[in-house]
C-alpha cells in the first residue's frame, strides 16, 4: 500500500509503496485524512533527536494525526464510523499505562505511533485496538483532524486545573474564572488552541508576538474576545497597563530566553506552563527571582501528551466552536492537499507555511 | 411595565400592569425570552410550599429563566448583548456566598429570583448587576433558555464526579468513563438533559420510563446512542440483561417509591443522586440493604441548583449540542408563545403539555 | 501447629492442632497478638452470612487482627520486626485492587483474612508477601493492635473528608475544621476511635449512647474535650441546645431506625455515614425528608475496610494519642488473656464484656 | 514591659523596656517561650529586605515562634492553657485571607508578627484573637514551640501531595508511598523536619550535606530510617545508584546552584520543591533540560508559610514522634536559654550555633 515513510535520525521523507507495516489490533480501518505538524517536519528535518525506528524494521510511517472509516463492523463499531487513533501508546507494567493514561508514564517505556518505535497512519489502512480508537461525529468530519493536537492542550489545561486546586480558593468572585488573566505566549496552532479553550472556561486572555497580528490572527482575536499584545519591545508595557497573570503558557516552541522575560509577569499563587519544545536559549532564574517565586507560592510546570479523554474533550470542544466560534472554527483547517500531489506533500512536510494552522492530507 | 404575578402561597397567576419591581444593580435589561418549568407551575397552583413574597410585597413577579438583552453599555457590557440573570443570590455572609457558590449556602438564607425572596423575570425589564449576569451568544439565542434548567445537570454532574474522587480508580481502562453506567429515571427535560450531558461525557445511558418511547424521545434516543428501558414491569430484567449501574439518578419529580425499586441495581462504589423532588411515597432500606450499601461503598446524594460557571458550562454543552446531536437540539424547545397571546400563556403556566421538553415565552 | 478455628455457616469455635494452613508469602511470621472484634464473634455464633471456608477445606482459622515478628531477615524486613498484616486482599483484576485500594474493589471477589475465603491470623505462625505488612513501631507494640479497626475508621474519615471536596468551602473561618460538629452514635470501640480521630483533627464531637457514660467513657470525654449526649429520650434536645451537625456517624452496629431519629439533625452541605452494620429495623425517608435532603446537598455514604495506608496512618494517630491522649491510649486494650488460658479465650470469643474496647490474646 | 526590639532595615537588636506594642484581640497571654529562627537573625543582621516596622513607629517587637499562657478565661480559652500564636495574618480583603488561608494570599498584602509590620511575641504580653491561636497540649510543652517551624513544612508536604493529584495514580502497588523517594538538600532544621514528616508518611527519604553527617544527624539517620548522601563531590555517585527522585526539596536556603546540580536526579512526573530562600547564585536550565521537564511532566514550586491548620498538624506530628521517634524528639531542642540572660540571647540573636535545631527562650 502507499505510505509515507521517514527514516530516522537520517533527515528525508518518501512517498512510496510499502509491502507491510505495524498493525496494533482487528479494527480494519480505512485512512480518510492526515494532519501535518511540527513533530512531523522535525523528524523529516532530521532533527527531532528521540524519534526512532519500529524495533528491526529500516523505516518508519510517519504520522500520528489520523481520521480513517472502519471497514467492517465489530470490537464495538459499525462500518462507517470515523474514528481517529490515540497516537502514544503505554509500556504496559507501569500503574498509570495500566490505567489508559500513559501522558504520566512511569517508565518512559511508552512508544508514539508515527514518531518513535510503532508506525505512524500516513498510509491506506492499519489494523487497530477500540482500546485507542475515538470515535469522530460525522458532523466534526471537516475538522476534528484537531481534535489530536487540541487533546494534548485539553490535558495541558486539566492538569493546570488540577494543580490550582492546591489554591483554597482559585475561582472568582462569581465563582467563575472571569476574573483569571491568562497571557499566551505565540500565535501558532498551539498558541491558537489554548487561546480557544481557556476563552471557552471564561479566562480573559492576552495572546502575544513580536510584531502586529496577520489578518487571521485578528479574525480569532476579534470573534473570541481576546486581547493581542505586540512584544517586539519586550513585555513592560503590558505589565503596567494589565498587571501580573494567573497563567503564562510558552507555546512558542523557540528560544527559552522567552521566559526570562515573562517570568516577572507571573502574579501570586501563579502558574507558568512550559508546552512547547524549546529549540535554543535558556531559562535561568537568580536567587532573587527564586525568593519571589517562593513567596508567591508560583508553580512552573512541563505539559506535554493528551491521552484518549482528552481527545474526547477536544471534539466537544470542536463541536462547541462551530456554534462559539463559527468564523475561527473555519479558519483553524488552513490547506488541504491531496495524497495524490505528491510534490505538495514533500513540500508541506519540510516546511510550515506562512499564517498556517492545520494542513490536511486528503486520502482519496 | 407589564409582568406575570403570582401571590404565594395562594394559587393563581395574571398577566398585570404593574408600578414597581425588585432591582438587583446597574445594567438595564429588557425581557427577550422566558423560560417555563415544574416550579414555576407549583407556584400558580399553590403547592410550592417554600415560594415566598418578597418582604413587604403583596405579589411575586414569577419567572427565573430568562434571556434579555442589555440596553446600554456599561459595567462590562455592550448595548445590545444578550445576557441570562442567575436566580439564586446568596445571604451575604456565609464562605460560600462570599465566593459565589450559593448553591452550597451554609445558612440557607439564600434568595431566589421568581421562587422564593425576590422578584423574578417575567416583566418588560429589570435592573442587574453583571456579578449575576451571563453572556449568552447571540448563535445560542434560539436555545440558550434552557441553560438555566442546565446549569442544575451541570453542577451535579459535577458534583457526582467531585464526589467520586474518593475512589482511587473510577476511569476506565483507556482513562475515559465510556465504560460507566448509567440509569436515569424519567424521560421529561430533565431526564433528557441529564442523559445529553453524560453522553457528552463518554458514559453508556439508559433511560427509563413506564411506557414506550414517544416518537420525540426515540429521535432523541438514536442521535445519542442512549438505551432506552420501559419499566413498567420493573426493573427485573434490566437487572437481569445489564447488570448493576455505577450512577443512578432520580430525575422522575414523582414518587419517592421508585428509589426501592432501583436501589437493587446500584454497583459498586456507585452513586444515587437525588435530582427531582417527589412529590409522595418514601424511600425505605432495610438493615439488610444498609448492609449492602456500606459493602459497597454506596453514596445517596441530594443534587441542587447550579450557579454562574454552571450557567457557562451549560452554554458550552448547548453550543457543542448543536453539531454533535443537531436533530436533538432542534427539538429541545417544544412550544413558542408570545406574551401577547394571554390566554395561551396562562395555560402554559397552569399544566404541562404532553411530550414538552422546554416552552419559551417571547416578549416582543 | 495450634490455631483458633472456625466453620461457617456453623456456630462454634475450637483451639486445636491444625497441619496446615494458608500462607501468603515468603515472611516468616510468628504471632505474638491477636485482637478479637464483634466480627470474630458473630462467625464464632453462626451470624456472618458472608463468612465462608477457604476453598476445598473443611476450617478456617480465625482471626484478622494481629502483630507478629518477623522470624528471618530479608524481604525487607529484619529478624525481630514487629508487623501487622492488612487482612482484605484485592481480587487481583479490578483496577482497584491492582494498586493496592480493595477497599473499593470493582468486582467484589476480594477475600479476607479470617472472615472469608482464606486464614486468618489466630494460629502460631503464618508466611505472607510483604505488600501486606505493615511495620508496627517497637513503642506501639501495646497498643499497636489496634491499628487493624482503627484503619476502617482512618479510611473512612480519609472518604468523608474526599467527599466533602464537593463543597467549595468547607473549612472555617480560620482555615481550620473546629467549627465543624461531628454527632458520633454509639460509645463502643468504632464510637470510641471515631472520637479520637476527630477531635485529633480539630472538630468538635458528642458522642452519644441511651445513658450516663461510663467511667471509663467519661475518662476519654474529659481527655478529649467531647460532649456526651444521653439519647435515651430521644435527640429533641439535642437539637434544640446544639442545632445541626456538620457529620453524623452511626457506630452502633445495632438498629437502623436509630438513622430516622437523627436524620433531623444532619445540617446543609452535611453527611451522615453508615459505619455500623445494622442489624435490624429499617431507615426510611418520606417524600418531605428527602425534599429537604436535596435542598441541603446532603450525602448518605456507606463506609468500610481500611488498607495499607490506613493501617500506618492509624499507627501515627496511636504514636500521638499516647502524647496528646495518655489516659485515654492506657485505656483501650481493656483485657489481655494469654492463648494457654483456653477457657477463658474461647469466652472471650462468644460474648462482649460490659465496658470492653479492645480484648488482645497473648501468644507467649 | 520588657520586650526584645529591632529596627529594620537595620542591622541590631536590644533587650529593652516598652510602653506599648501591637495587639490583636483579646485574649491575655503571658508569654513563656519563644523560638529563633533564621529569618530572626536576618532581621537582627539588617539583611532581610521585606522586614518593616509597624506602621508610624520607630520599632518592631522580635519573634513569630511564641507559646503563652492565658491569663484569664474567656472566648473560647481557659486560664491556664497553654497557646501558640499563627504569625502571618491576611490582608482582610482576598478570597483565601477571608477563609483563613492568608498562605494563598491574592494580594501580597498579608503583615507577619514579628517581621513584618507588626508586632512579634518576644515580649512580656500580649492581646490576641481566638481566630489566630492554637492550643498547645500541656504535655507538648517541651518541643511544642517547633510547631510554628513545621508549620510551615506541613502547607509544604500537603500542597506538595495536592499537586500530585494531577497524576492519576501516584501512590504505590500497594496503595501506600513507601516506594516514593524523596531528596532533601540540606540538614538543618528544616530539613530535618522535612524528613521526619515524609518519614512519618511512609516515603524513602535520601537526605544530603557537603560533608559527613554529625552525630546527632546520625541518630535521627538511624531512628527514622533515613539515607545520608554526602553530596562534597557531586550528585552523580547518588544517580548510580539510587536513580531518580519523586521529589527534591530545597531546605538549604543558601547558593540556587545546587538546583542545577540535583535538577537531574528529578524523576518522571517528579516535583522540586523550593523551600529555602537562596541567598546567591542562580537556577539556570537550557533549552534541552527543559524539554526533558516538559517530558517528565516536571514541576517545580514555591513552598511558603503554614497557617492555623497546619500548625494543628505540626503538633499531631511532634506528639507522634515522641513514641515513633523518642531519641530525635529529645534531640530538636539544641539549647534554652533565660530571658534573663541578656548577653547569651542577644548572641544567639546574631548568629547560629554548630549543630543547632531549635533554640528556646525562656521567659521565668
Amino acid at each position: 500500500m502507499k505510505a509515507i515513510i521517514v527514516k530516522p535520525p537520517h533527515p528525508g521523507v518518501e512517498i512510496t509503496e510499502i509491502n507491510e507495516a505495524d498493525n496494533y489490533g482487528k479494527v480494519k480501518i480505512r485512512t480518510l485524512y492526515n494532519g501535518i505538524c511540527g513533530t512531523d517536519r522535525e523528524i523529516v528535518n532530521g532533527k527531532l533527536t528521540f524519534s526512532n525506528l519500529p524495533k528491526g524494521k529500516n523505516f518508519l510511517v510517519l504520522g500520528h494525526e489520523a481520521i480513517g472509516v472502519v471497514e467492517e463492523s465489530g470490537y464495538g463499531f459499525s462500518q462507517g464510523d470515523l474514528v481517529m487513533p490515540v497516537n502514544r501508546r503505554g509500556c504496559g507494567v507501569c500503574r498509570n499505562c495500566l490505567i489508559g493514561r500513559p501522558d504520566f508514564c512511569e517508565t518512559g517505556q511508552f512508544v508514539e505511533a508515527g514518531i518513535s518505535g510503532i508506525d505512524g497512519f500516513m498510509r491506506e489502512e492499519w489494523y487497530d485496538d477500540p482500546r485507542y480508537l475515538v470515535k469522530i461525529p460525522k458532523t466534526l468530519e471537516d475538522i476534528g483532524i484537531l481534535a489530536q493536537p487540541l487533546a494534548d492542550i485539553e490535558k495541558s489545561v486539566e492538569e493546570i486545573f488540577n494543580i490550582q486546586k492546591r489554591v483554597p480558593v482559585w475561582s472568582c468572585d462569581d465563582g467563575t474564572f472571569n476574573c483569571k488573566k491568562a497571557l499566551i505566549l505565540g500565535t501558532g496552532p498551539i498558541g491558537i488552541l489554548f487561546t480557544l479553550v481557556l476563552r471557552t472556561m471564561g479566562l480573559e486572555v492576552w495572546i502575544t508576538n513580536r510584531r502586529e497580528p496577520t489578518e487571521i490572527e485578528q479574525t480569532f482575536i476579534e470573534e473570541t474576545g481576546t486581547n493581542y499584545f505586540n512584544s517586539s519591545n519586550g513585555y513592560d508595557k503590558l505589565r503596567e497597563s494589565i498587571g501580573k497573570f494567573d497563567l503564562i503558557i510558552d507555546a512558542t516552541g523557540a528560544d527559552a530566553g522567552i521566559l526570562n522575560q515573562v517570568i516577572p509577569l507571573l502574579g501570586r499563587n501563579g502558574v507558568l506552563g512550559l508546552f512547547g519544545f524549546p529549540i535554543s536559549g535558556a531559562f535561568s532564574m537568580n536567587f532573587s527571582k527564586i525568593q519571589d517565586a517562593i513567596s508567591a507560592n508560583n508553580v512552573i510546570v512541563g505539559l506535554v501528551n493528551g491521552q484518549k479523554p482528552h481527545f474526547q474533550q477536544a471534539l466537544v470542544h470542536l463541536a462547541s466552536w462551530k456554534t462559539l466560534y463559527p468564523k475561527s472554527s473555519k479558519l483553524l483547517i488552513t490547506k488541504t492537499v491531496s495524497i495524490n500531489e505528491e510534490k505538495e506533500i514533500l513540500k508541506v512536510l519540510r516546511e510550515k507555511e506562512y499564517g498556517e494552522i492545520k494542513v490536511k492530507i486528503v486520502w482519496k
